[in-house]
């Protein structure tokens, strides 16, 4: 993201070569905003910003930027300066930053960082992406079991620096087995002679490391955390996800969800439109829209081999279109709506006959309208008797009205059952692509259509 | 949602009749997850168990069961307890609540609520929905800024069980006027003797009450705050939004966005998949459905007047489907990722130029594409002359393959041009609906296929 309105004044400031202007300008605002201005300048002009601020100012706007153009300063900064900014990330920003750098790069800058640091970041950066473990953070602040309220206040206190939350302090036991959970809240309504074992919520809610990150980000909203605890398989406790990246996963995966649905292939989790290279773009598309018009090619099939009620009775082709569309349209709306009462989980793959019986009654309430709207049509078209290839009006409406009627129906249906099936054998219900929905139907609708032609007219 | 794993074993518990177990039940777990456990009983079965509970446990399960569950329990529950339960409800959750009961019900319950009380919940239930202002909740702590840390302590610890949270408090002057933030970590990293003042952050990040609520969230996750104070339009501090109702406005707003991109009318805020009426659902699809179809029927019109076209050469009306989806699904395609990066703020109104230059280039690529794979499967149709109406297969071939060249290409760049359009006069980019967008290059597509038919074989 950038923000174009600064620019001038910024060059401005750039052109002064004042340092003590251009580290206060880093400090006027929100680190979130002060990255957001500055990403519209080149990386150069970044970097001669970034290095009159204050390092605690710098760390804190660093993490902000996209990953490219984070990317771009590190080439530039001198190897100390790298090495001072990675020492003090935080430790969740700091691995998804060296995941990302070059692996000369990440071979030149780990000596220089500190014994502790470095066994962090391996840690950390070796679970799975996708996990609990690739998004949890180890700045978390614990207590033993047998601290005084007091000692716990002030063992916060000394660490508060360093940790990202310290709302919530973890009891752990002698083997780090986290054994309850203490808020800042707690501590201080708590009498200051109070023992952690006494005031501590024992059984806390956790996540285990190699648990989805989107379980974890919809734990984390269901039960109103600041920030879940990530254990491992012994119960041992390793990290937190805190309440903003929960947000952040949530926001990814759920527009995510919507690429899916409307056909792109593959991942792009934090990349950015604008700069993912266009041929990416193309292979992310490109799968399923081949797939579909081969998949359309069966509905031309379709055609030639009712060619002759065509012919014989052209007026049916010009409902052909409304019908395909129809039946896409009605069943693409039903998926969505099963989607998202899915993705809200307000229903479960379980509810498959009580959804079921909900479209079906849907689906016929939508299937009289169409119809409707259909006759009103073919009624419009009276007098151009030409197209009807003898037969009466009427029967040609007979034939569109239960066709229409029958495609509406299915496709309601249809699409209401795939997301619950994909639910059930624990797929994400958004891989129902509502393209693909759309072309499927568009063939049972053709199907649907010249077989009630050929019963009801004969032809 | 329901969890109906329980239901013997809590049906049990009822049966035994024994308070004292009901009780320990009710805290045997998260709130949230008693709720859930709850919610697949009877309303009258809930009811009994919530009365043997806690006042304190009830009223932290109460909010999480869906509306109306809630309004069902309310109705059978006597008016001393229901206002027992909505005098400690949290502030922004009772006036959710109240909102949504009938009228005559409000009149009874309102005279037994303390003063203080209906005068906060008359206040925030003023607000329109979908502001900030109807969101937000008046349990916050305020300080002064002549307070010491001490003092100021002192006055979290006396108000904490009342307030959502501590971890912020809002430093106001005399008229209320918000002039900083100071967290519970400021408080435990200062000395006791300094003042509010001088270690409060003036100019904090606030949202204003008519702000609309989706923005506020959105402020939320990008400064990664526990709660943003809001603000009236004199300055003055009445509410805060926390975290985790930013999150829950997210998560709806972004799965409503996938239902107006997918064509369903009307917000379904809170609402139930499986609670709500067939007949709202049936509304809620019904006009875009009848739109659609009637749009299709200008499809119908054009295959009319392009008649003479398709009948004598027939092999036309063939791909006619694979030429219609592939616009369709490319031009929905190219919507969804710009959708998509206008959600993540990867991309802004502004940029239109920069996206349809890369959107070309991709359009180009895949229509490359397309062309090929028409042309394989009109050389593999290679001896079924009799359906080409006198002309060579190359030449049809060319006619099909130019015209889903230009029909990929053009519903690429109307597919990203339009949310485009939408986000700039300030509409949400998702009211670009995929299937009205799929009908209308379905329109232009067969005007493309006839026209190019038409000028390249002279029919």
């Amino acid at each position: 993201m950038k923000n174009i309105l600064l620019v001038p004044e910024l060059r401005e400031l750039l052109a002064e070569n004042n340092p003590q202007n251009l580290r206060e300008f880093c400090e006027s605002s929100h680190p979130a905003d002060i990255a957001e201005f500055l990403s519209a300048l080149e990386p150069d002009e970044i970097g001669r910003v970034l290095s009159c601020a204050d390092p605690r100012i710098r760390v804190a706007i660093f993490p902000y930027f996209d990953i490219d153009v984070q990317l771009g300063l590190a080439e530039r900064m001198r190897r100390a300066e790298l090495v001072e900014l990675v020492s003090n990330m935080s430790s969740d920003e700091r691995v998804d930053f060296i995941k990302k750098l070059p692996e000369e790069e990440i071979q030149l800058l780990m000596p220089g960082i500190a014994q502790a640091e470095r066994e962090d970041i391996r840690k950390l950066a070796s679970h799975p992406e996708g996990t609990a473990g690739a998004v949890m953070s180890s700045d978390y602040a614990t207590l033993s079991a047998g601290l005084t309220v007091q000692e716990a206040i002030e063992k916060l206190r000394l660490e508060a620096p360093d940790k990202e939350t310290i709302y919530y302090a973890y009891v752990i036991d002698d083997q780090r087995k986290l054994i309850g959970i203490v808020s800042l809240k707690d501590l201080i309504l708590a009498r200051p002679n109070q023992r952690m074992a006494d005031i501590m919520h024992p059984e806390p809610i956790y996540a285990r490391v190699d648990e989805d990150q989107e379980e974890v980000a919809r734990k984390i909203a269901k039960y109103d955390l600041i920030a879940i605890p990530v254990i491992n398989g012994g119960g041992g406790l390793v990290g937190i996800v805190t309440h903003d990246d929960a947000m952040d996963i949530l926001r990814v995966e759920q527009t995510e969800d919507l690429e899916k649905f409307m056909g792109l292939t593959g991942a792009v989790r934090e990349e950015d439109y604008l700069s993912v290279p266009i041929f990416t773009h193309y292979r992310r598309r490109v799968i399923w829209l081949a797939t579909l018009a081969m998949l359309e090619l069966i509905s031309g099939t379709i055609l030639h081999v009712y060619e002759h009620v065509l012919t014989s009775v052209f007026i049916l082709a010009l409902y052909m279109p409304m019908l395909a569309g129809s039946g896409g349209n009605s069943g693409s709306q039903s998926a969505t709506v099963v989607v998202r009462a899915l993705a809200l989980q307000q229903v479960r793959s379980g509810d498959v006959l009580r959804v079921l019986w909900r479209e079906l009654r849907v689906g016929l309430l939508l299937s009289m309208t169409l119809m409707l709207v259909s006759t009103g049509r073919i009624i419009l078209l009276g007098r151009e008797t030409a197209l009807l290839g003898g037969f009466s009006l009427s029967h040609i409406g007979a034939v569109v009205a239960t066709a229409l009627g029958l495609q509406v129906v299915s496709s309601t249906l249809f699409g209401s059952l795939l997301p619950l099936i994909a639910a059930k054998v624990k797929l994400d219900p958004a891989v129902v692509a509502s393209p693909l929905l759309a072309s499927m139907v568009d063939i049972t609708g053709l199907l649907i259509y010249f077989n009630t032609a050929r019963l009801m007219l004969g032809v």
